[in-house]
């Protein structure tokens, strides 16, 4: 099937796309959740899928299925339809929640992340049917929740609970992306992440700051415990925080050696005027290092001019990346003792949403093998190999549950698509060679799995 | 005269005040400004004054006169008209720009700083007229201004000139407080004031967080950099920041030893849970201490739950709180070289209003003796003296352009009287005090300065 064979295919994900991008399914503010997963399940019922709904403690989980049960191969594929808060609105050129197309992107909140990573799976299961008489020759098996930009609070729960409705061969993670130069980036796991709010109160209400002189400052008890949990070079210095990393393979390093670059196209596309690391450093801190990073901090006057006031109380947002090795629970004990240990008892520590395990898969499964073949052939050239992802997701529950599941992101992301940011995109041509690159993956599996 | 006589200017001055209050003055925000300088004109022309308006940056700068040019003695005022933002509005317990009694105490915006200041000398002014068959016996010189509470940057301007309409045998200033056991609260000098916003930022949009692992935080930068600025008993440990202060004379430790409590009112009223400094610190910190205070803080994801995201900047407001000796272009020096010498070179710093410098009045002075002796008569209580408040305000310009003219706060406050914060409050008692106060000076002031 070429291209060309696939066009209509293409056109009609975009339109599903636009679809989705115009339903603001915000999960940390709880907007229009199951609307969203309304519309999907409509659009997945049509192509024959059944589908089923799992209460989440967000928004509810999709688990869909379709194809033969006696087929050679079964895939599943998770997604989600849930999407980041928009803001800073000021800071985007076009409305978040409508798709546009400019100069071969197309511009909206989850034009990236997710919606449109699943939009283009989608018809790659159609061009498939459409290749088959109106039947998938594989067996696929569809995970789609609506709480992964808060988490996904539910979903071990789920997946556990859902196990036998999950079995695969493998899973095709949610997201992936293409290089500059049109390579397929392929991440065999991801970090772990738990988010956490640090909270500071001194009186019961603001005050006049000239009462500073007897009364102490939350915003700089805050201050302090942030700058005692990194360096300047971004090592995390809470003690005990890295004893328990899990020692690196030749092949993971081999692997991240052999990735292009030092992130210059990311570097140039965000403006970034403070990198971190030594030079040469750039693809194995993102693969490997543990992160502490400042979410958000708020607290006191923010308007504008001066207020000389001493606030009551402010707050700090976190998140800490994990890699193998390090488990959020033993990460939360060694911070609430680093705290107690320096003066610092009265900082709170509250933890915003459940937390993910770092997860990696073995690079050599066949399953692992199969993904990269189909990238190659779809796309026309090398696949990058990541044996993991600076960024995070709920990986370690599907390979917990799922008899140690290969998870594989391959997706139609780019380096400037702002994902979480303003201005979140997409290029229209690898939304297309994302669809040739389903549709690959499905007729391989369809040919079974060689070991 | 007694407070019966004084009650139906007691009444109208509240009147006044009512009227005050609903004028939304707020000159951080540049609201109402010329409005109430108008209304303000009113009131003092209504009473005999001539009243000029000089322009100012922000606000225009009022300056009256009444009474004979040959009285025995001149007494300069000083008030303002702006007041603070009333945000948080939420904590308001009644609309903050409606004057609203309940238990004896008068809530609004401005009700105490300076408002209600203001409105019970001019109550004093008529009181004294009445009774001198509608003449002043005594020059009464007034400044009033609308940029008080963004640091005054045109004060030291218009006093210097205008020096020649403000000469007078002392200045009494714009505030001043009542102890609970309704003791006279005296403050014969105020510390300076240099408000500031450290700026840090790493990239030209935010990031998805997990490139924390490669691109710096903007808000750790700021947070190593406020971190750096004190320690946790409060002292600021900027490298030379304490070198510069004068020596403390004997007959301010004393008077500031004779000054009951330890703030327990203070205290308690705002439920204080972080108190700095060692037992009986507490007036000679707020006195004589240099501080550093965090006013506000704002960067990245402040919404509900947890966002993910690299903030591409931040900023933290800042005020410090200066002693004599100190001076705020030598304190900004001195931070910057701080910032540098510890690799904050990147953390850019905004001077964000014109400073105040520190002053204190010579507590011999004939004027100084007449002030207290003044308050002990109309409160029939000993005067508690403060050589310096905790608090800022332009009065280093006066002293100095005014050939040392000694300035006295005397006013109508309480240690309960939220200023700058949610539910500002006035005792309706203190207020009736604070009429027979003014009374009292001007009275006193008639029969010319002892020597």
């Amino acid at each position: 099937m070429t291209q060309a064979d696939l066009s209509s295919h293409i056109e009609r994900g975009l339109s599903d796309l636009r679809n989705l991008v115009a339903l603001q399914s915000v999960s940390a503010q709880g907007r229009m959740l199951p609307e969203t997963a309304a519309f999907v399940t409509g659009l997945l019922e049509a192509e024959g899928f059944t589908v089923r709904e799992v209460p989440g403690d967000v928004a509810p989980v999709l688990i869909a299925e379709a194809g033969p049960a006696d087929a050679p191969a079964t895939l599943l594929i998770y997604n989600h339809y849930d999407v980041q808060p928009e803001d800073p609105l000021e800071l985007w050129d076009t409305p978040p929640f409508e798709l546009t197309e400019r100069e071969g992107r197309l511009y909206g909140r989850g034009a990236s992340d997710d919606k449109g990573e699943f939009a283009s799976r989608l018809a790659a299961v159609r061009a498939v049917k459409d290749r088959h008489g109106g039947q998938l020759p594989v067996r696929v098996r569809w995970l789609i929740e609506g709480e992964e930009e808060v988490g996904s609070p539910s979903l071990e729960r789920v997946v556990r609970e859902q196990a036998a409705s999950l079995q695969a061969d493998g899973c095709w993670w949610e997201f992936g992306s293409i290089s500059e130069d049109g390579r397929p980036v392929a991440f065999l796991g991801l970090k772990g992440v738990m988010c956490l709010e640090l909270r500071a109160r001194v009186a019961d209400s603001d005050l006049h700051s000239s009462l500073g002189a007897v009364v102490d400052n939350p915003l700089y008890r805050l201050a302090r415990a942030v700058a005692s949990l990194r360096d300047d070079t971004g090592r995390v210095t809470i003690p005990g925080f890295l004893d328990d990393l899990l020692p690196v393979s030749p092949a993971d390093e081999a692997a991240i050696a052999a990735v292009p670059g030092q992130g210059e196209t990311t570097l140039a596309t965000y403006g970034i005027t403070r990198p971190l690391g030594a030079p040469g450093e750039y693809h194995r801190r993102l693969n490997l290092a543990p992160v502490l990073n400042v979410n958000g901090w708020g607290g006191g006057y923010q308007g504008e001019g001066s207020k000389t006031v001493l606030p009551a109380h402010g707050f700090v947002k976190l998140d800490f990346r994990l890699v193998p090795g390090q488990t959020p629970s033993r990460v939360l004990e060694l911070l609430r003792a680093h705290m107690d240990a320096q003066n610092l008892s009265d900082i709170e520590i509250v933890e915003l949403e459940a937390h993910q395990h770092p997860a990696r898969a073995d690079a050599g499964h066949p399953f692992v093998r199969a993904c990269l073949d189909a990238a190659r052939e779809a796309h026309g050239q090398e696949p990058i190999v990541n044996p993991s992802s600076g960024g995070s997701g709920p990986m370690h529950p599907f390979m917990d549950a799922l008899d140690g599941l290969p998870c594989v992101a391959l997706g139609i992301g780019n380096v400037g698509g702002r994902v979480h940011a303003p201005n979140e995109n997409i290029r229209r041509a690898d939304f297309a060679k994302g669809v040739a690159f389903g549709v690959a993956l499905l007729e391989r599996l369809a040919g079974g799995l060689q070991e």
